[in-house]
């Protein structure tokens, strides 16, 4: 259970920190970090040029942010990560059987 | 065709500045003002606190940014956002009287 | 005010048809809804596959939802779309001048 | 170092599947699956009336195609997601204590 952990870290800093929004302002929250990674792809990866007086960021820092409310929005629901990622996975290589064995 | 009008503007004025960016990079950033108005809906109607130190912005302003992007989006690829919209209210109107008629 | 009878239309659709959801709805709407145009944006120009089971679509369909629900938006604010836009452009041309002129 | 072994069995998935997309169609696809998120959370926390014809799905679901989406970018980029949400915690730990301290 290797998500586990890092949803306890992350709830047990939720816990002194005012506790979790409502679900629709976490996933609002969601849209906007997601916002801004598309920025930073754009500028690195499409082409967007970045303005002087914007703020340096880094698709590191983009993804840690996004990771960080996705695991907000699942300890909210009560969902375990580990579990979520392992149907995914075990969708993906049934999906994958059909289509190529 | 009252947008017609609005996308010939828009037309011109890309034309004169460099010209269309490729699909992605618009995708890109449609997803980008996005976030920023999911941004301004959280500070107004959501959980989410304005920190003193981020930009001015407004629903206005940023619903103008999304229309922008999304008309040049039309225009790259020579769609007629009258013929689309109609075809939405046409959609709807025809998935209305089905379930109510 | 290429844009008014447009959003007058909207609005009449809506009020006789439930009228406007929450912002925090129709926020989520939108975000639904550039969702399925990146889809087709990816099919058509990014590395998706598009699988036999998905629903046709196609992106004057979805840049048509789009709209709409944006209109949906404006509308719910009290926002001319025309003057949204507007400002969007004397933006750019301001932008533009400094950068340039 | 808890999510390396996910981001090495994610890695190890796609080299037997056709390997990483290009970042833009990946940003595509985040974008794809945080819409359907969306319309998740709006059938179940917002106005949204699910229609009888859509899909069946569940937060749970989707959550997991995000992550697991999130983690393929990780690691197209070289990024090790336990630095990235360490920096993330790191930034709100020192923010609050700027801001109660």
């Amino acid at each position: 259970m290797p998500l586990a952990p890092l949803q306890k870290a992350v709830d047990d800093w939720i816990s002194v920190n005012g506790g979790y929004w409502d679900e629709m302002s976490m996933l609002a929250r969601l849209v906007e970090e997601v916002g801004e990674l598309s920025r930073e792809y754009n500028h690195q990866f499409g082409q967007k040029k970045k303005k002087s007086s914007e703020a340096e960021s880094s698709i590191e820092d983009e993804l840690g942010d996004l990771l960080f409310i996705l695991i907000c929005m699942a300890n909210k629901q009560g969902i375990d990560l580990d579990e979520a990622l392992g149907g995914v996975l075990k969708k993906y290589r049934i999906r994958d059987s059909t289509r190529w064995a």
